[in-house]
């Protein structure tokens, strides 16, 4: 329990570009190897299902992405590596979640406001075509994370927002069922991670089809890198490595020696036809070894789908089915014999306690006392006028039986003369003994 | 699979009281015995805890609405009776029909719009204090009903919307997944059922703190009819049945002649001490046996969890969790290995097919032949001037192997000069057979 817990959630959907494998692949798997950190790579297909409604293309997707984590190094092993919808707790805990996140709070959520902010643009109603997956997807988020207590989840900046609801959804679910249930998660924003240029320039992205697949066979890598646009300056000519595409997506694979040489070239006046070649065989000679790999894996699909499930099944043994039967009690989802147990439990203590006279002066300034047993009153006296009647009186009947003419006492609710007679045989059973009764 | 699926939702909040009884569970096991009809009762404790967040409560609760059922003739070997809880596949299925719910219709649940009008009259955010799963209950709803495919859910008006919005979720679904993967339900108002009045004369309700629990003791029982308000007429004087709580009670329980007879009574002028008599007997003749039971199964409450979790097994096996499996599968939540199966299923056709050659005029007005097995196509002619040429280069190289310096035709993508060969054998095999491939 004293590793740091590292939740990363992988998007199923599309082909990885090499902008997910430098933005997000590689970052995620830097921290796999280290001994205090336990890390959970779990593929959110059903975030996927909020946008992707073609089911071929889902599996498909989540397929590729699976096989491109595993061949990039993730090792099932050493990390918990799961598929989001075959641990079912996280739907069951997303709809507990529902129950105390704020409305409001999800009103607020940018990739929302977003989609409201276009249909006003556009004239439309401020919902026209968006769904309540849209809407709740924080709260699904916020189940994916509390669910294993993760302490850190890296995610871009435009993701800090959910890590916010989730821990206001997860306080508040501390708050109302009164204790911590929930640790709450923390952001993490790796400032390092560079974010690549795509083909023409702006940032790599499947919006701009401007990428470069992350496992094109090498030809293709080829042609594409012969594709990134340059200026037109003729070899011999130095060339800007600020603001260059080519020399960025160089430095996002290459050593500071290796990134150094190339900006020296780069000022000699490379000719782009040799720099896009040392480029492709600098990105070609990383990507090869995970390329074989990852076609290896690809050949195999039945040895990914054993792989998933098997994190699956270890890791809800492990967490999700435990942590939902406290869950569930927490919010009195109880197995209900229990409430037998409870009740006996307090029957039980009732009937182990010792017969007890307690004596007392009431409001009415009149000298009372009572038999009890537990939280149970066996016996109620009338009032006495002097503490001194009372207490001859309880003497009197600790020494003997009870007598039915007696009426300056009165039997509890629901209580016999021989339940009284027996606890008083106890009572007097334990005075013997020498343990006695409280008078 | 002709039975008509009833599927009925029960609150468990809340002590049950004689308007729940007369208004919802006697009605709702009325239908029990029917042959044509599978019934489903279920305890919605998961819709419990969007207003109760008292554990114990909750707890309790869901036990004394579970005896009260079961008291009152609830078979759980002729009907299905479950927890909502114990059925996970629910939330699941929440979670799929979330992605496809219009955020828009729930803006317009009547349940969310009274919170946010409250709200405003307030002078409060239009969404203070209001948790996502008041908003979300609709689509909670909607999964409670088309995971067992229900046809008719009996309700209250105020619940009309909300089988309404199942059946736009459930055709929604359907629609986007291409085929009838659920039933759409309808609501079922029952006309007939009267409300019931409370001991002041309005509908019996928690609310107006009027109510006579429906397994109160006799005395207690007793002691609330003698509370019932009405007017001041003395004994002999007729006393008017129109608008008489008294009067409607009784007739709740009473047959068509009793009712007859107690009118009579009313306007022989029945004294109200008598009234409340005969009322009194008349309720308890009904209530004494269920309530003789309601106390056995309290005093039992591990039988209760065990006929309850044994029902939410059987029905998983035989419903739920197979139907999670279908509609996984349709959404694209898939076996990854099945994409194996499915290559190699088009693989094996390809292999499985006999060679063909298929001559064909093209757009340019030449003459084509190309030879294919299944879909994949192995030769691809240039174009002939005339049909019989191409038809005869076609006889020469089905008489023959291929030749390398054959000019006049090209190899399909990635196909060898090998696999065209081992083709054209089994073509030429089976034209030996006498079977021939199509030319």
């Amino acid at each position: 329990m004293s590793k740091t817990r590292i939740l990363t959630g992988i998007t199923t959907s599309g082909t990885p570009h090499l902008g997910n494998y430098v933005g997000a692949i590689r970052p995620a798997l830097a921290s796999a190897g280290a001994t205090d950190v336990e890390n959970f790579y779990f593929l959110a297909d059903l975030h996927s299902l909020i946008k992707a409604q073609d089911p071929a293309k889902t599996q498909r997707s989540t397929l590729e992405i699976a096989a491109t984590w595993l061949a990039c190094g993730l090792d099932p092993d050493k990390a918990w590596f799961y598929r989001q919808s075959d641990i079912p707790e996280i739907t069951e805990l997303t709809w507990l979640l529902t129950c105390v996140a704020g409305k409001g709070i999800l009103n607020r959520a940018h990739a929302y406001k977003a989609a409201v902010d276009k249909n006003r643009a556009e004239g439309e109603d401020d919902d026209a075509g968006i769904t309540a997956g849209l809407f709740m997807y924080p709260v699904l988020m916020a189940a994916d994370i509390v669910l294993f207590n993760a302490h850190k989840v890296p995610v871009g900046r435009d993701q800090i927002q959910h890590i916010e609801m989730a821990r206001d959804f997860g306080q508040r679910f501390n708050h109302v069922y009164g204790k911590d249930h929930f640790v709450l998660p923390e952001a993490v924003i790796d400032e390092q991670v560079a974010t690549l240029p795509g083909l023409d320039g702006r940032k790599m992205s499947k919006s701009y089809d401007n990428t470069i697949p992350l496992f094109a066979p090498r030809g293709e890598l080829k042609k594409l890198i012969a594709g990134i646009v340059t200026d037109s300056r003729a070899p011999g000519e130095p060339k800007d490595t600020e603001g260059s595409a080519l020399f960025q997506l160089y430095q996002a694979f290459a050593s500071k020696e290796e990134t150094a040489a190339f900006a020296q070239a780069f000022a000699d006046g490379i000719g782009w036809g040799d720099a896009k070649q040392r480029l492709f065989e600098r990105i070609d000679a990383e990507i090869a070894p995970l390329r074989e790999k990852y076609e290896a894996l690809m050949a195999k699909p039945a040895e990914i789908e054993a792989i998933l499930r098997d994190g699956a099944a270890r890791l809800r043994a492990l967490h999700a089915t435990p942590a939902l039967v406290r869950l569930r009690e927490a919010v009195g989802l109880r197995d209900l014999s229990a409430i037998a147990a409870v009740e006996a439990k307090a029957a039980k203590k009732d009937a182990d306690a010792l017969p007890a006279f307690k004596q007392y002066r009431d409001a009415d300034g009149k000298f009372y006392f009572k038999l009890v047993q537990g939280e149970r009153v066996l016996l109620q006296s009338v009032g006495f006028d002097s503490p001194r009647d009372a207490g001859q009186r309880v003497a009197s009947i600790k020494n003997g039986a009870l007598d039915a003419e007696m009426t300056d006492f009165a039997l509890g609710e629901g209580v016999g003369s021989d339940e009284v007679n027996a606890a008083l045989a106890a009572f007097v059973a334990a005075a013997l003994e020498g343990e006695g009764g409280q008078a």
